[in-house]
């Protein structure tokens, strides 16, 4: 059993190819013996975004705090917000924007530990 | 891709044995073709609690309102509140409780979806 916040968990900038002033942390990850589900949450600062991207595993999402756009196969800018949950199913393309010039984006992104 | 919030989503009692005005709810489902976990919400009303049980799964959980008690293995009541994330491993027997008077415990709870 583990009981963490964020405030305990290191945050580390996302230096992936696409991605702007995003953070990611691992409150629940494979080193706690997570059976098969990771938990990682990602802030993104004001104008920040994620890559736009795929990859062949689902995210599931919930929006912390904040509100901004899911960017979908079609370059369809979804609004999210906070208390929004997400799926996102392996091999679709998305992108997380944050819309908002004055508050970060949280959210957190659960995926197969192997890919945590 | 999926995008909902608990607005959208029924709100059913719990009625397992030793549950006590929980509530559950279900944004990300098997039913919508998520490949391996389901997200479930549980709203616990003041002075309710889920059961002190074990199953043969992990829960993982985020605190989205309020603070409460997790019951562990030996009967230890750590306290929990919102923001908090919490790994139960498969076989730990656990209990949320809610201790406050006048507000909702509310927290997600992914399990494999097998078991949702």
């Amino acid at each position: 059993m583990k009981v963490t916040g964020l405030d305990k968990v290191p945050k580390v900038r996302m230096n992936m190819d696409g991605a702007k002033d995003a953070f990611k942390q691992i409150p629940i990850s494979s080193a706690d013996g997570t059976p098969s589900f990771s938990v990682r949450v990602f802030t993104i600062e004001p104008e920040g975004h994620t890559p736009y991207h795929t990859h062949p595993f689902e995210h599931l999402n919930y929006v912390i705090q904040g509100h901004g756009a899911l960017v979908t196969e079609d370059g369809t800018e979804r609004p999210v917000q906070q208390g929004d949950f997400v799926l996102v199913l392996p091999g679709e393309k998305h992108q997380y924007k944050n819309m908002a010039s004055d508050q970060q984006l949280v959210m957190i992104c659960a995926v197969p530990k192997e890919y945590e």
